[in-house]
C-alpha cells in the first residue's frame, strides 16, 4: 500500500460556515463542480458552484427545462446563467464565474440546504445571484425556480451596465433531445409574451418558460443567434454587442435570455427576479410570474423554504467533540438523506437522469437516513415500493417515478441472465421494521398494497412474502440463490447452474428475520416470532458450517458451487460486507465476529476507508464478470465503498468497540478530507466510493451526493456510534463512543417527542447508564413517556 | 408564399473546383459544420470543413472509436487535431481553424470522395492535414485512418515547432459513454507504446490507438491534463506550455495526443503521418503503425482510394449543358448515393449513430443509386434485406448491421402502434426488378435468402411474398391497409379500426405490379405476368374510383374512412406523393395524369422545391399525428421533402414535360443554391428536407447526406432527364430534356459495355431516335450487343 501524504489543514477550496451552515466555496475552480439540490422532489435541479447544472420537472427524462451536457468540453456548462455588461467600456463577465471565466473579485458560491448563492465583483461592481426553488412548488403544481439577481455600483461613479439571461431549455423528453435531433430540434420554437420568453411544441401544452420581475429591454429566444456562429457561451455574440435580437426561434435550440439595463448611482442596488420552470397549463404563466415581481413575496418564498429545512433538521441536531462529525449530522448529511429519499440515483454530476429510475432497494435504504424526520414521506416511499414486489414475493429492481412502471434496471441490459437481484425484496422488510420502530405506526402493516404482477395484499402479507422468496430459492448449501446480483451489483455470479449462492445475502436474510421477530413479538405473533427465530438459527448455521474460511468468511459461492472471497483465490481472496455483515445479523459467534473483522482491517483498511477487496481482479474473469470490467482499485473491484464501510462502523460498534467504530467513521468523513485536489468530490456530502490502494488514483472519490451511504452513514453514527435508537419500547441511548470523548449532546425527536440527551464518559469502558427527567431507569431505553409530553431529558453515563 | 430574395452568383464559401472535383471550401465559419465521409462501410466516419467529427469501425453503437459533441457548444467538437506551436514564442494555433480559431492565413478545405485536405498558414509556417481511410481496410481488418500532416516554413528564417495531435477515445459503446459515465469513465484506461497512445479496459481486447510515423518527444493520454482544469479546447494547458505530461489516464477520459518537433529551416518541409484506429487485436497495432512510417506506403494508398473511387465514378459521366447538374450527376451525386448505400441513415450531422441502423426500405432505394457501379454490393444489400422479411410478407424496418438484427425502427417507440410499415416490402421488389433489369442476372431469382421467423425461400419467392402480404392486408375500399406509416413515417392514420389506407401505397403497388409483370414476361412466366398486369388494372381502378378528388388524388383514408389530403379539409388538403405516383404507378389516365400534376404545381410549388402538403397543420392532429408535431412548413408538414421532390421530376419526364422535368431538378439541386446563408447544408450533396413556404426558415435546408433523395435524384436526372435507363432488353435511351437543351454527352457502363452517347436536339418535340454504332435502331433502346464488345457509340436525335 502506497504511503498518504499528510492531508493539508484546511481545503484551499473553501470550508464550512458553521454559523450559517453553509459550505462557501472561495475558488470557482473547484477539482470538479461541486453541486447542490434545488427543490424537494418535484421541481428542482443540480447546480455546481459556478452555476452549471439544469433543471426537471420531477422526472428528468421525461421532462426535463434546461440542458447541461455531461463529461464536456468545456466542462459543467450550462447553467442558470446572467451576463453582466458595462455599457461603457463594453467589458462583460458572468457573476457566477462561468461561463466567462473572466477573473472576478471576492469570488464566492454558498450552497445551503436548497439554496445556493453565488456572488463576485468586477470593476466595483458587486453582484450576487440567489437560486431557489420555492417550497409551495414541491407537489409540482406551478413549478418554477427563481433566480434573484442583485447588483450594486460599489464605485464613486454612476454606471450604466445591461444584463443578459441565459437559460438553454432542451426538449422536454431529455433521450430525444440527445438522440433526434431531426426532430427534437424541429419541433420546439420559443416566443415572448410580455416579460417572459416561452419555448414549447405545437402539439403538447408543456411550456417551459423564463420571465422577469421587470419588463425587459430586450430579449433573444435562439441560442444560435445569442452565440453567434462559431462561437461559444464565454463571449456570446449578443453580450459582445450589447444588442439582443428581439426575436424568438422558429426552431433548433431555444434560450431564455431576457436583457434589463441597470443605471446605478455611486453605492445604489437593484434587485432582479428570474423566473425559471416548466409547466402543461402555460395560462398560468403569466401569474407565476407576475407573483415574484414583490420582492415581499421572493422574501415570504425564501424564508418558507428557510423554515421548511430547520423543520427538517430540527428533529436531530447533536454536539460532540468532533466538530466535522457536528456539522455532517446535524446539517449536511441529512441534507443529503433528503435528497437521496427524493432523487433516489437519477441525477447528479455522475447520473445523467437518463437511464435509471428510482431503485426498490436504493429507496428502502434512504428512508432509513429520514425515518425520524419524514416519516410519512418515507410511508409513502415504502408504499410505492412494495408495489413493485411481484406474488412470488421478488420485486422489480427499479421504479420509473412519473409512470409508477417498474424495471429490471442494469439486469435489462443483459436479457439472458436473471432479472433480478437477491436482496432487492429484503431491503423493503428491514426498512418496514425500520419505520415501525420510529413511528409505532402498527396500522401500517394493515394496509393493502397491490402486487406488481396483480391483486394486492397486506404490508405485512408482502414482508412474509419476502422470506418466503428467499427460503424458496436457494442453492446447494442452502444459502439464498444468487440472481442478477445482490446488493454489488458486479458480482455477476449466476450463470444458470443454479449452484451460485450469496453468502452476504444469506447474512442480510438472518437481520432481516431477526428484526421480523422482534416485530412478531411485539405485535403478538409469538408463533411467528419462533419461525422467524428459528429460520436464523437456521441460516446463521448453514453459513458458519460452509462459509467460514477460517479467519473470515466467504463472501459466495459461484456457479461451480465454488467459494468466491476465500484465502485460497489469486484475487477477491477476502470481501468486506460478509465480515460487517457477520455481525451485523448476529450471525457470527463472538470469537469469529471478532476475528472477521480484525482480517476486514488487516487486508482491507486505508486511510481512506476499507476497501471492498483484496486482491482485486486485474482483467475480465468470467466468474464474477461485472466486478472484473474495473481496473484494480475502481468501483467494486477493489475501491472504498463507502456505503459499506458504513456497516463497518456499525458492525465495530455492535462488538462494543467505540474507538474502532469512530476510526472507521472519520476515514470516509469527507469534511475531514481537507486534501482537495486529492479527493476531488464535494466535501459536504459522502460519495459513494473513493478509488482503493491498487488504483493510480487512491482516495479519489467519486459519484458524490445519491449514494446509500448517505442514509447508512447518518445510521451508522446517530444510532450506533451515539447509541440513538428507536425501538418498538422507546427511544434507545447507548453511546459507542470513542474513549476520548468525555461525552456528546444531541436533540432527537422521537414519536412526537423532543429527546434532549446529554451522555458524559465516566470510565473507559462501556457500560451505559440513563437517567431520565431525573430518574434512573434499567437497561437503556427510554421508556414512551405518558401522552402530552413533549420533552424528556436524558442523562447518560459511559463508564 | 413570400418572395425569395435573388441569389448571389456565387457562395461566399466556397466553390466547386472543375479540375479535381473536389468541393473547396474557403472560410471555416459555415452556416453549419459542411462535412465529408471518410471510409467505406467499413471504418470510417465524418469530418468536416474544420476537422469535426468522429471515426467508428463499422458500426458507431457498437464500436466507436472517438467522441463527437452534437449539438453542443462550441459547436462542431471534437474532431481529428493537431495544434502547432511556435516554441519561440508560444502562439499556437490549429491548421484546420478549430479548435483554436485564430485567424490562419489561406484557409481552405477541399472535400474529395473519400478523402479531406484541409491547410492554412499562420507566421510564415504553412500547414496542412490530408485526411482518409485507405481503401484496405473496407472489409473491416486492420481498420484505421490516416492523418497525413504536412508543415513547411515559407519564411526566410528557421523556425522551431512543436506538434500536439488530439484524438478524444470514447467508450465504444457509445450509448454507455454518453448515458452511464459512472460506469464507462472508469474502465477504459490509456498508456503508451512506443509511438502508438493506446486505450482500452482490461476485460476486452478492443482497442483505440493514435500513433505516428515518428518517435515523438512526449505525449498525453489523459484529457483532463491535456486540457487542463476549466479551460477548452482553444487553449489546452499542454499546448498554451508546451509541456506534454508523458502520461496516460487512469480512468476518466483518454486522449491522443502525440508530440512533435519540426525544426525547420527556411523553405523547409517535413511530414509525419497519424494512424488512428480500433481493432480487436491490439497485438496488430505495431505493425499497422510501422506500415505508414513508409512515405511511399502512404501514397500508395492514397493513389488506392483514388483509384477506387474513379473507378467507382467511371461506370457513369456526363455533361450537360448545365455545370452544376453535369458535376452533380458526374461526382458528387454519385459519392452520395455510395455513402447513402454504405451507411444508410446511421451517422451524419444529424444522426448521431445511437438509436438506427440500417432502414430496409432505405437500403433499397440506395441500392438504386449505385446499380450501374456497384452491383454486387448492392446484391449483397438486397440479400441481407431480404432477410428481414417475415414469412407473411411484410419486413422489419430496420436492420442492425453488426448483429444482423432486425427491428421495428421508430414504431418501437410507440409498442401499440402496428409494429410494421406498408410500404418496407414493396420496396424491396422494386429495387431487386431493378438490379435485375441493370445486371440481367436473373439467376439471383433462384437464390435462397432466409425469412426473419426461420425457413428460407428464393428469392422470386420472397418477392411474390410481399404482393401477396400487401393483397392480404385491405381496407374498405380495397387499398393497402396503413400501418404505422407507408412511405410517410409522420403519418401515423391507422388508429386500430381497420379503415385506415394508404392510396400511395396503392400506387406503389401498381408500380410493383407492373415491374414484377415485365420480369415475368422477361423470365418466360406469362401466367403470372397476366396475373400481375390484372392486379395492376385493378388497383389503379379502385384508386380511380374511390380516391380522385376531382383535381388531385387524395393522399389516404384515416382510421374512420374518410379521405385525407382532399379539397374539403382545411389542412393537408393535397398532397405531392399520390400525384406523382399516379404519374409511376400507371395509375392516372393522361387527362387526370395532366391534371394532377397542374394541381400540385399550383398549390404546392415554390423556387426551393415542391413542398409535400398544403397547407400544414398547426398543432397537433389525432387524425394524422406525427406529422402534425412539426411546425407549419417543417418535414413532413409541407416543407419541400426533396426525396418526394424527385419524384415529381421523374412524373414530369415520364409525361413528356422536359422542360418541368428540369425545373423541377433545379430547384432542388444543391450546386444551384449559392444563397448559403439561408440554404445552410453542404452545397455538393442533397438534402433530405428543406423548409417550406409556411416556415419562417422557408429555404433553409436540413439533414444532407444521408437521404433517399441521392439515389432518386441521380435515377430521376439520369434514367428520367438524360432518359439513360436500363430494361432486360438493352440500355433505353429516352431524353425528355429541355428544350433549350442543345444536347449532351454520356458515357455509361451496362452489363460490360461502355456506351458513349452524344444527344443532340433537332427540334422542340421530344420525339427520339437513335444510331447505335453508325446504324439506325428501331425504338429507344440500345440492343444488347455480342459478347466481347466493349464499347457502343449512340447517337441520339431528339426531334
Amino acid at each position: 500500500m502506497r504511503p498518504v501524504e499528510e492531508r493539508p489543514a484546511a481545503s484551499p477550496y473553501g470550508r464550512l460556515d458553521t454559523a450559517t451552515h453553509e459550505y462557501v466555496i472561495s475558488r470557482p475552480d473547484t477539482p470538479t463542480p461541486w453541486l447542490n439540490y434545488l427543490g424537494q422532489g418535484g421541481y428542482g435541479g443540480i447546480i455546481s458552484n459556478t452555476a452549471g447544472g439544469f433543471s426537471f420537472d420531477r422526472d428528468p427524462r421525461e421532462r426535463r427545462v434546461t440542458r447541461y451536457r455531461y463529461n464536456a468540453i468545456p466542462a459543467d456548462q450550462p447553467g442558470r446563467y446572467v451576463y453582466v455588461r458595462d455599457q461603457e467600456t463594453g467589458r462583460f463577465w458572468s457573476p457566477s464565474w462561468q461561463p466567462v471565466k473572466r477573473d472576478v473579485e471576492g469570488y464566492e458560491c454558498r450552497h445551503g440546504p436548497g439554496y445556493t448563492r453565488i456572488r463576485s465583483a468586477l470593476d466595483g461592481i458587486e453582484s450576487e445571484l440567489l437560486y431557489f426553488v420555492p417550497p409551495g412548488n414541491a407537489d409540482g403544481s406551478c413549478p418554477c425556480e427563481l433566480w434573484v439577481f442583485r447588483i450594486r455600483n460599489a464605485g464613486p461613479t454612476a454606471r450604466r451596465l445591461r444584463a443578459f439571461s441565459y437559460a438553454e431549455f432542451g426538449y422536454f423528453d431529455a433521450v430525444s433531445d440527445q438522440q433526434n435531433l431531426d426532430w427534437s430540434q424541429h419541433i420546439v420554437s420559443s416566443g415572448r409574451e410580455d416579460s417572459v420568453i416561452l419555448a414549447s411544441t405545437r402539439f403538447r401544452p408543456t411550456t417551459s418558460f423564463l420571465g422577469a420581475s421587470e419588463p425587459p429591454v430586450g430579449w433573444t429566444g435562439d441560442r444560435e443567434d445569442f452565440v453567434g456562429r462559431c462561437r461559444d457561451l464565454a463571449s456570446p455574440i449578443v453580450v459582445e454587442t450589447g444588442e439582443p435580437t428581439n426575436s424568438g426561434s422558429p426552431r433548433g435550440n431555444e434560450i431564455g435570455s431576457l436583457c434589463h439595463d441597470f443605471e446605478l448611482g455611486p453605492g445604489e442596488e437593484r434587485g432582479l427576479v428570474y423566473v425559471l420552470g416548466l409547466t402543461d397549463h402555460p395560462e398560468e404563466i403569466a401569474a407565476v410570474v407576475a407573483r415574484y415581481r414583490e420582492q415581499a413575496e421572493v422574501e415570504r418564498a425564501f424564508e418558507e423554504l428557510r423554515a421548511d429545512w430547520s423543520a427538517y433538521l430540527g428533529r436531530f441536531a447533536v454536539a460532540t467533540p468532533d466538530p466535522e462529525m457536528t456539522e455532517m449530522l446535524s446539517v449536511w448529511n441529512q441534507v443529503q438523506c433528503r435528497t437521496t429519499l427524493n432523487w433516489s440515483r437519477f441525477v447528479s454530476g455522475y447520473e445523467t437522469g437518463l437511464g435509471r429510475g428510482m431503485g426498490t432497494r436504493d429507496s428502502a435504504q434512504d428512508t432509513l437516513g429520514t425515518m425520524h424526520s419524514l416519516p410519512e414521506q418515507a410511508r409513502r416511499t415504502l408504499t410505492r415500493t412494495w408495489g413493485l414486489q411481484f406474488r412470488d414475493g421478488h420485486a422489480w429492481h427499479q421504479l420509473f417515478p412519473l409512470s409508477g412502471e417498474g424495471g429490471p434496471g442494469l439486469a435489462a441490459e443483459f436479457p439472458t441472465w436473471p432479472q433480478w437481484f437477491s436482496d432487492d425484496h429484503l431491503w423493503l422488510v428491514l426498512a418496514t421494521c425500520a419505520y415501525l420502530r420510529e413511528t409505532g405506526d402498527l396500522a401500517y402493516l394493515e394496509e393493502r398494497v397491490p402486487w406488481a404482477d396483480g391483486d394486492d395484499e397486506t404490508v405485512w402479507g408482502h414482508m412474509r412474502r419476502a422470506i418466503e422468496f428467499t427460503l424458496a430459492n436457494r442453492g446447494p448449501h442452502g444459502l439464498p440463490r444468487a440472481w442478477f446480483a445482490d446488493w454489488d451489483d458486479t458480482l455477476n455470479i449466476n450463470h444458470g447452474s443454479g449452484k451460485a449462492e450469496s453468502v452476504w445475502c444469506a447474512m442480510q436474510f438472518c437481520r432481516t428475520v431477526l428484526d421480523l421477530a422482534e416485530l412478531c413479538r411485539h405485535t403478538g405473533r409469538f408463533a411467528e416470532a419462533v419461525r422467524f427465530r428459528d429460520l436464523h438459527t437456521e441460516m446463521a448455521g448453514l453459513v458458519n458450517a460452509v462459509a467460514w474460511d477460517g479467519s473470515w468468511y466467504a463472501r459466495a459461492f459461484d456457479d461451480d458451487g465454488m467459494p468466491i472471497g476465500v484465502a485460497g483465490e489469486d484475487r477477491h481472496r477476502i470481501n468486506l460486507n460478509p465480515q460487517t455483515w457477520s455481525v451485523i445479523g448476529e450471525v457470527a459467534p463472538r470469537d469469529r465476529a471478532e476475528q472477521a473483522l480484525r482480517s476486514a482491517d488487516q487486508h482491507l483498511a486505508t486511510p481512506f476507508g476499507t476497501a471492498l477487496l483484496w486482491p482485486p481482479y486485474d482483467g475480465g474473469d468470467e466468474r464474477v464478470r461485472g466486478t472484473s470490467t474495473y481496473p484494480p482499485g475502481a468501483k467494486e473491484n477493489g475501491g472504498i465503498f463507502c456505503h459499506a464501510n458504513t456497516w463497518l462502523i456499525i458492525a465495530a460498534a455492535m462488538l462494543g468497540r467505540g474507538d474502532d467504530a469512530y476510526v472507521h467513521y472519520r476515514r470516509i468523513l469527507p469534511l475531514a478530507r481537507t486534501d482537495a485536489d486529492l479527493f476531488r468530490a464535494e466535501p459536504y456530502v459522502c460519495s459513494q466510493n473513493i478509488c482503493g490502494p491498487a488504483h493510480p488514483q487512491f482516495g479519489m472519490a467519486r459519484n458524490a451526493w445519491l449514494t446509500g451511504t448517505a442514509a447508512w452513514a447518518f445510521v451508522a453514527a446517530t444510532q450506533w456510534i451515539l447509541g440513538i435508537r428507536p425501538t418498538f419500547d422507546g427511544l434507545r441511548v447507548a453511546p459507542v463512543i470513542p474513549t476520548s470523548w468525555p461525552g456528546f449532546e444531541a436533540r432527537r425527536e422521537f414519536r412526537g417527542v423532543t429527546h434532549e440527551i446529554r451522555a458524559r464518559r465516566e470510565g473507559p469502558a462501556g457500560a451505559v447508564s440513563l437517567v431520565v427527567d431525573g430518574r434512573p431507569v434499567q437497561g437503556t431505553v427510554v421508556p414512551l413517556p405518558p401522552p402530552g409530553t413533549t420533552t424528556v431529558r436524558v442523562e447518560v453515563v459511559v463508564s
